[in-house]
């Protein structure tokens, strides 16, 4: 159960290298993220998993050296299109026309209206829009590793500019977002791990109105 | 278990009024957020759990009518930090500090640098950072509704500024950023039960380097 998890998972600091995770895993993780909901299914984001030792070694001081880059056995790395267009929405409705027999007018009518809002927009804007979307996947992704026993460090800190550059996201219409080693936590070497976890009494985070 | 509801959960498009969500399985998902990581462990968001019918039938109209608001039983609403200050960040030090003792030089070193980062950037910049926050738990919601077997419908589709002025969430620092009615399917009632559920292919999503 995920929601048995919650307390277990961490952002691990320490990882063990000689602990990778199964590839069958790995399968159930990149499954979870393909399944999260993205508004109006728009998927707007790629998905790097990176097994390749050398590659990870690379874009760690991309990462300020963090060791969970080498020390995990697989590095997920979420990129986000860096825009919207015609080309993009057009493959939507597409597979959804071909695997939804007979909704092409209907999905043309809400898409060609999507695309009036959208196209027109300031690229920044529909790239932060696809980066939030890719945040659901990422959330997808943590709570399925969690589920699974899967040990993983949530990552803001990296360089977006040069992971774009390594891995030749700008020609590919793409910006990393957001990263997540998968490893196995080295529990006696690892600081957090004995830390009590931290989150905000729910009577700060939440308002009820009933 | 979440990873075997992938297929279950849909953006559901009628809810049953008459079959409300218990408020033990709303406690649940209402954990889970709060217990999604966030960036620093800042939790930059504000979550409102609308039970009040009233309430939800005056957002309905700034929702576009979706009749998921007032059919479902909960409407949560992911209300965003509009901007990080000194405050915001001396708390989540200062909590940190109390429950893990003997940290808060540590703490105030990493706060202190945190703060040299993101207090001079453009406000709009650290919105959307915090609204990628806010993302990482809604995404958690989804899977934890999930697993409960408890239907929601993820929405972007709403005005937020009329949410923000029905919320009075401007004068609270926040934005809303997205939303998630809580219900029961309708299955004989939704047009989109009976739909297959289109996913982009694994290799059209996801790159593998070995």
């Amino acid at each position: 159960m995920f929601l048995d998890k919650l307390n277990w998972r961490y952002a691990t600091k320490k990882m063990d290298p000689s602990k990778p995770v199964s590839e069958e895993n790995v399968a159930r993780i990149v499954n979870a993220i393909s399944m999260a909901p993205t508004s109006s299914g728009l998927q707007p984001f790629h998905l790097f998993v990176i097994r390749n030792a050398e590659l990870r070694e690379k874009l760690k001081p991309a990462a300020f050296g963090q060791e969970q880059l080498t020390d995990g056995s697989h590095l997920l790395v979420f990129a986000a299109y860096d825009g919207y267009d015609d080309a993009r929405i057009d493959a939507v409705v597409d597979q959804h026309a071909e695997e939804r027999p007979g909704t092409r007018e209907m999905l043309e009518g809400y898409y060609n209206n999507l695309k009036s809002m959208y196209l027109p927009r300031d690229a920044q804007v529909n790239f932060e829009h696809a980066a939030r979307q890719a945040y659901i996947a990422f959330g997808f992704a943590l709570a399925a590793a969690a589920e699974l026993g899967v040990d993983s460090t949530p990552m803001e800190g990296f360089d977006p500019e040069q992971f774009d550059e390594i891995l030749d996201l700008k020609e590919k219409g793409l910006k990393s977002v957001v990263i997540l080693p998968l490893g196995t936590r080295d529990e006696a070497g690892d600081w957090l791990a004995p830390m009590k976890k931290v989150r905000r009494p729910l009577d700060a985070l939440v308002t009820n109105i009933d």
